[in-house]
């Protein structure tokens, strides 16, 4: 079998730890049983040797298929991984959601998406990344207990993403360390009113009112002056065409998305100014992870 | 001409100075010019000499139409004052909002809605109220300069509100300042999450799942706390079919949805337990003020 799981954006300015969705470039992962277990990668962390010896996917799908059956038999791995590492485009929940839906087909239990979103937030404890990259499209998402609790939409056809993947990651335990502890009411009342009415925006295929609900004020600009050029960006991206344009999750990419019309001149605008980091144009996941046998 | 002006229960939970909705219950105010001002009251301030001194509505209505033609003309007003006061029910902005579109129309202005909601921001900093009073239905609103922007949604007619309005008033200012100054990364992350989530439970007609989004971490306990009856009247509303109950904007009423079916059971059960307070059902209002000439 193999499992192809989407790269994922979250936060997307004020909806901090809630709202995500998903971006047509997968992790694909192909496990077939056998004798002598094996790892091969292809792409991202291919030449880090770290990743043959101590592989999160395999401990967390072995965890999960021995939490299933009890059995412990041997698998050869092959990665593609696509989605770059500590970028802010989701690759760690796209290697736990995509471990734990593997692990459950491979056993021979039925795959429920709502079932391997809640093993999942056992190992990532906020669900905007995991869920976008269950459920695909855009997602609300709140935890009650050991639940995420998630509302998607589909995201349109006609609305692209272009992704800013600067060469420098960033570490999302150490950018949300340097966030503040506490919050002013008004911060607050901002950001819970950005955010549903960004979630309005996405339901409602409103998508010229994306910029004005997208403002953030918790998180954002204190995660962007890590990597400063990212406000250029921002300006760079608005200038030319962006509908909404916002750090990745805790960074170090930039999600502008745009219509289909404008990708191509946005993501030339951006590469233009900003020719040492990586710009993208991607389609919009709308299923989430997707398994083939 | 009359004006009727619909009640409207705000922050809905988690929505602090965001969210709201409209109801059925009215103050109709008719005017009519005439050689001497005059004021009557029907309802509610029938009994206050202050008012007819110095009637907030009359107020902003002179100064708003004095502002659009430089005119200053002699009226009656007859107020019909269904909505009770400081109880949560969006009194005061449903004067603000009468006020100015009376004016604009007897100006004969154009009554645009848009433009009434900017307006009527100057006289009331939270959009909360002012803008279901406009609008009708379920609103999400965020304030961006001096401009209100709105998303809106009807609310299906099989959904009622029962309301539960205490004798005791409450002041909204005091209401506000015994609220805390900063909150936790966590406590804000809750609120808008789940502000989102009740955003797209409204959208998508998902109105099973109001009560897990409804719950708020800002305001609500804190304002209960000044009539401790109202944490039972949340306890006994959601034994009782409710869907979702929540302090209705700074209180004293709360607000509890259901479906039609269900409402006349939830009012008894609430009436029969809370003799002291009045209990009555109303149906959600998704037209906002209404002129009649």
């Amino acid at each position: 079998m193999t499992i192809f799981t989407p790269a994922t954006s979250a936060n997307l300015g004020p909806g901090f730890d809630s709202l995500g969705l998903a971006l047509k470039l997968y992790n694909e992962v192909s496990i077939t049983e056998q004798k002598i277990s094996s790892i091969n990668i292809i792409g991202e962390g291919s030449d880090k040797i770290a990743l043959k010896k101590n592989n999160t996917f395999v401990n967390i799908f072995n965890e999960t298929i021995a939490s299933l059956n009890g059995k412990s038999l041997n698998y050869k791995f092959n990665f593609v991984n696509n989605i770059p590492f500590s970028r802010g485009l989701g690759s760690s929940s796209s290697v736990i959601v995509g471990a734990i839906a593997a692990a459950y087909y491979i056993a021979g239990f039925k795959v429920e998406r709502s079932v391997i979103l809640n093993k999942a937030l056992q190992y990532e404890n906020h669900p905007d990344n995991i869920s976008p990259a269950v459920w695909g499209g855009f997602t609300v998402n709140i935890v009650s207990g050991d639940s995420v609790f998630t509302q998607r939409t589909d995201i349109d056809s006609n609305l692209k993403a272009v992704v800013v993947i600067p060469d420098e990651p960033m570490n999302t335990k150490q950018s949300r360390g340097k966030l503040p502890a506490n919050y002013t009411m008004s911060e607050c009342v901002s950001n819970l009113s950005h955010a549903a009415y960004l979630s309005s925006c996405f339901i409602k295929k409103d998508y010229d009112n994306l910029r004005l609900a997208s403002i953030d004020k918790m998180h954002e600009e204190c995660r962007m002056s890590a990597l400063p050029e990212l406000f250029r960006v921002k300006e760079v991206a608005y200038a030319n065409g962006s509908l909404m344009s916002t750090l990745s999750g805790s960074g170090s990419s930039f999600l502008n998305l745009t219509y289909d019309d404008r990708a191509q001149a946005l993501a030339q605008a951006l590469q233009s100014e900003f020719s040492k980091f990586r710009v993208v144009i991607l389609d919009i996941d709308n299923d989430g992870f997707n398994i083939k046998s």
